[in-house]
């Protein structure tokens, strides 16, 4: 069975490609290891046009339906390799399933950034976490850390803040970088919230689970949960192979059409430099819609 | 009063652009002639990523309530001019209003290209009409004409086999150039539907009211109204003395950002070259949430 598309990733870019390319009768399959991708991790959503506020998995259930009427096939598997050999893509999944497709839409979305110190790998589950959303519950009156001054990390301090009883948001810089509503919102929380500026961490301790943190002024806090809020890398790993051109970070090249280099390979949401860069729900979604417009065209010709 | 940022229009591009400016805390001004804009003639959105089928005027409002809730002024008002004397610009508005900002928005959106023949004038109205969501109902049991092979065309034509009796399709060219679903479903309603093709309308005649219309090919048709359905063109009369770069169709030109060259003018949705052109609910809300956060980096820095 031969594709006319192959969508890789399920976040909100994949599944609205899909959503386009089911539309435009295109015989697709969309694959990806997460339904909605890093948006299922959004516990709360406010700002796509349409819902005053809305859970990331709930929104991704939507149109995960809205695709499903449409005749498209969801397949939840891993992507493991795609080879480009002639005319046609090679998808091979880790189920050891095997596809191929005409085109190929690269929703890959983007990675969690790790500190890299001591104890971050060996307490990952066990109190170092990179998910505030899926995560705090399990933190119910303890004390945790956030560690990051951008938006992510900052939603994650509002949001644990419903669960630890003490909240430790240990920033590198000397000021909060997120939308000014969050950061309002987190710094008004002060009777939980300690906000530390100009601090990182050297290493994370304890036996079984974590105990403290061991921060560069010296200091050592005893807590229960680390969440590492700093940012992200392109998923771009698995296409080293297919010589898709790549920005300076590792991003997936495209056009404003979101066509990459490589004829037939597009590429849409986080993974991509489209929008000016800019990653959210509606902007990802957008770019999977033109995507999938892009693939129409260039297969009719 | 001074605005950090006047919004010009209220469709999707412009609702979304003051969604993201009230999560900036901008102190924002929304002004627009029509809730919706565009949006609100269309009957049944079912691509927007979220909601399986919405009537355009049901999801402006739902974003109206979110943009609302963050505090943001909407007026309701057509803005008739539009000046850049110093360091801010000056907006009067039909009622005579005149407001001042910092930056802004242009999401004009696009308007109805006609058909310049004798009688579209005259029976505008009486028969003519551009927009089948808004009058289709005024036309039952009766014989009308779409005019146009897009898919705007396609949507009313398949619109009007609910209220009227028989439908003719007026296409100039020898296909449909619509979305493979919309076009087949007009194409299966062949006991309503006449499509006929190589044509165009000579004259629109009547008395008070539409009664025929003369094509190119001799013949006259016999109906009750005509819907003119081909195409739009930018709605940037406006923003004629502001120097801003127009494509050689008259549409804004904005870089990745929706930056237009004139320092703090924006612009987003239909009237903007972005995405490839395409013009979609979607696109155009993707388009508004980036302008707006471009509004917010540059006033900051």
């Amino acid at each position: 069975m031969l594709y006319d598309l192959i969508i890789v990733g399920s976040g909100p870019a994949g599944l609205s490609a899909a959503l386009y390319a089911g539309r435009y009768k295109l015989k697709t399959l969309l694959l990806g290891a997460v339904l909605g991708g890093a948006m299922a991790e959004a516990w709360k959503i406010e700002n796509y046009p349409g819902f005053k506020t809305i859970a990331g998995m709930e929104l991704a259930k939507r149109i995960k339906e809205q695709v499903e009427d449409l005749g498209i096939e969801i397949f939840q598997d891993e992507v493991t390799k795609i080879q480009n050999p002639k005319s046609k893509f090679q998808i091979v999944a880790r189920s050891g399933k095997k596809f191929e497709s005409r085109a190929l839409i690269l929703a890959l979305g983007t990675q969690r950034r790790k500190l890299n110190v001591p104890g971050e790998e060996k307490f990952h589950g066990r109190g170092v976490s990179y998910c505030a959303t899926c995560d705090g519950i399990l933190f119910q009156n303890k004390v945790v850390a956030v560690v990051g001054g951008g938006d992510s990390a900052i939603k994650s301090g509002s949001l644990l803040v419903k669960y630890a009883k003490k909240v430790y948001l240990l920033v590198r810089g000397n000021e909060l970088s997120g939308e000014p509503m969050n950061v309002e919102k987190v710094k008004s929380q002060k009777e939980k919230v300690k906000i530390i500026y100009g601090v990182e961490i050297l290493e994370i301790k304890g036996d079984s689970k974590v105990q403290s943190v061991v921060l560069n002024n010296g200091e050592e806090l005893k807590l229960d949960g680390v969440f590492i809020e700093i940012g992200a890398t392109p998923a771009s790993a698995l296409i080293k192979d297919l010589k898709v051109d790549l920005d300076e970070k590792g991003y997936l090249k495209v056009d404003e059409n979101q066509r990459t280099n490589i004829p037939f390979i597009y590429a849409a949401g986080d993974v991509a430099t489209a929008m000016g860069g800019f990653k959210q729900v509606l902007t990802a979604a957008a770019q999977g819609a033109v995507a999938a417009t892009s693939v129409y065209k260039d297969l009719r010709g």
